[in-house]
């Protein structure tokens, strides 16, 4: 096991084009991060590979793009402007805000982690603060006008159940799965892109006949799990936790997080919950509408029960890129690597003329990568001499460098290397296009 | 030309599953969009097609993925803290709020038009109102937490503009692209999904030597036009409109739109704008970091120019749906057929069992379809007639139906039907793969 840490990766990240702190030359903003070239490409092919096997490879599965800004009231029925809140206390001393239940102290005598004063919670009760970001939309900015930004991209699925069913004559058992940013206003986030404040989704909502529900718990949890194996992350490092009863929400009948060993100990990359009828109830009985499902087998109406997977975009990008990530010596030297699986890999080829000077060597290189991007995401790069180029690729997790040289003028032959192994063939370039195809594809 | 109404447009979108209204079963929420199963899969085929045509097949550009919520000195300045503004004045009989330009009537006295009182605006001038959505980032809710939710993705480039060239050791031309939601408070929203409050846009900053810039603005207008060219949208209802000197935002050098002829009337789906070095001057003064780029060439450091050509992906969306809209009449029946380009088809292709009670038709459908889901986007549908189902496919734009019959199990043909022709033709399975990819890839 390797035992990468958290300054390394996010170091690695901004020297090389995956991670940078958001409004960097600013000083930052509250723990938002943005995605740089290579990470813009890492994240899009998870968020690819989720898609690909939820919705594209099964037959049970709607896709849907719902907006961050929805009906206040949805979040009302939801439970969310009630129920979504942390317990937070000012320190009289210092004037910080802390969450109670994070200071350290006996009983309701706490010390403020700012300045060290005490802080007595009989005298200075918690007050609770809700994570949901408020805006106002339209021309006045009242109560009238207050909206959220969603917490969650669960609610816009419940919120479409019927206009999906309907519009897309579906039976159960099916699911509908969404990819999209939400925000939650955390009073302590940290560990780099791991817990922020604006943050990706991908969630799917299955709605089935409630005798069915534990079943499909059971095979969405498996079915989610190996997704994260099939990607490459070390079986070690993941592990199942079911929630002790004491643990669910009032909801849930049962949940079980998928979790991952990170520098900074194991944490959830996702939960799968079976969430009863709850979510369906609550927005028929706010709305007024009737969203039960009729059953033609059963001659019956009832309401669906719903499992859901909910995973995180940020943290799975984030364990990919620390589980692939190891140091070797080769030859004296050190070799960072970022052993990527090939669909998450953000550059599959690079490709590197040997002498940036000879116009013959460009052209022919040119020629090649232009051929190869009909099918790859390829790099061109001549920026550094070979040793440093096939560094820098490494790092960056290309899986393939394809490079042109002298030789290759007239024999019609490049050097290909792979990332992981390191060996080097000769091939045609004539061959190149199928090899790469069966390697890649 | 075809003469589709926006009625039509969007009862297809709600009935197909293309486009619902947000948070709908609450009554909506302020002109905002959820894009259902259609539409979700269409909008990803525009994003792919604009990634890989400005960042894949490239060599010149880094795409980036920078978050929505930016620090709060990024919009003073951009200048939208103080300029993003409309003039708004109140209505005293109705006390409703109006834009003070869209008001009818003669020099200051203007007719409400909620309820047809006098605006005397020399008694009630107009206040301005700053179109950016505030939010509160933080444990407190004040002045110094207030953060905005991004009217424009630019922004997010040019504050990462010293990280991608440094990270990714680039020289001048080269340019940023992004894809991301930004937000408006419109006061007059409308024309379904065309100007709403949440939007995505998709965005290129191509960083320039000053003195090429007024070149490679002209080569980023004819670029960006042939990019809806060759995604089919009717040449006679596309143009270029180039602004006028009045017309031309103060820090602007020139700027054309990109229309396209809509039902309701000739709009923009881009702009192409060359912005000289506003941008980074006002980032660089603002921010005190110094943004200028080293020419190694010149021995010189100076502010590059910015040509952006800025895209609506909703707009580019809608364009497409529109365009693609046809009706014609059949054996004396209406077909409605959306002819979309093969590459933004939500699927490809359809499989259909002729007779779902056979359950050998059935399993040779599913086999196909899941040996074709290999590599293409492709749906299962059983629930209607044959004949149903040709028109719902057409009507949703798939390119092709596969459809399996009695003779299929003998002699392992299927029939083929072309979206567009309607032509028919039998042929082996074995060589179903090969046919399609022909078509499609």
């Amino acid at each position: 096991m390797s035992d990468v840490s958290m300054d390394t990766i996010v170091s690695l990240c901004k020297r090389r084009g995956f991670i940078f702190q958001g409004s960097e030359i600013y000083g930052g903003v509250g723990s938002i991060w943005d995605y740089g070239p290579l990470g813009v490409e890492l994240k899009r092919n998870v968020k690819a590979a989720w898609w690909k096997s939820v919705v594209h490879r099964r037959d049970d599965i709607e896709g849907l793009d719902a907006a961050i800004l929805m009906n206040p009231s949805v979040w009302k029925a939801s439970g969310h402007v009630d129920g979504f809140t942390d317990p937070l206390v000012d320190c009289k001393s210092c004037k910080k805000r802390f969450r109670a239940d994070h200071l350290k102290g006996d009983s309701d005598i706490k010390k403020c982690s700012g300045c060290g004063a005490q802080i007595n919670l009989k005298e200075n009760p918690p007050r609770l603060f809700n994570l949901m970001l408020k805006t106002f939309l339209g021309p006045l900015e009242d109560s009238s006008s207050v909206t959220y930004l969603r917490p969650e991209t669960a609610q816009g699925i419940f919120v479409n159940f019927m206009n999906v069913l309907n519009s897309r004559s579906r039976k159960l058992p099916f699911g509908i799965a969404q990819i999209g940013k939400s925000f939650r206003n955390e009073i302590t986030p940290g560990n780099f892109t791991f817990r922020t404040r604006e943050f990706e989704q991908m969630e799917i909502e299955y709605f089935v006949t409630p005798e069915d529900a534990d079943d499909f718990y059971k095979r969405w949890v498996e079915t989610r799990f190996n997704w994260y194996l099939e990607l490459g992350v070390t079986k070690d490092k993941l592990q199942l936790r079911p929630h002790g009863e004491n643990e669910l929400a009032h909801y849930a009948k049962a949940c079980t997080d998928i979790e991952y060993l990170f520098p900074f100990g194991w944490s959830e990359l996702e939960g799968i919950a079976n969430r009863g009828d709850f979510d369906l109830k609550q927005h028929a009985e706010h709305s007024g509408k009737d969203l039960t499902y009729f059953d033609q087998t059963r001659q019956q109406h009832y309401l669906p029960y719903v499992i859901e997977p909910s995973g995180g975009v940020d943290r799975a990008t984030l364990a990919f890129l620390v589980d692939a990530y190891r140091e070797e010596e080769v030859k004296g030297s050190k070799r960072a690597v970022l052993s990527l699986h090939k669909d998450l890999a953000p550059y599959k080829i690079a490709v590197l003329p040997l002498l940036k000077k000879n116009p013959e060597i460009v052209e022919m290189a040119k020629k090649i990568c232009s051929s190869l991007k009909e099918d790859f995401v390829v790099k061109y790069d001549d920026t550094a001499s070979i040793g440093k180029l096939y560094r820098r690729q490494d790092e960056i997790g290309t899986l393939y460098c394809v490079t042109i040289d002298v030789q290759s003028l007239e024999d019609k032959q490049v050097t290909i290397r792979d990332r992981d192994t390191m060996e080097q063939e000769r091939i045609s370039v004539d061959s190149l296009q199928k090899y790469l195809k069966e390697k890649l594809l």
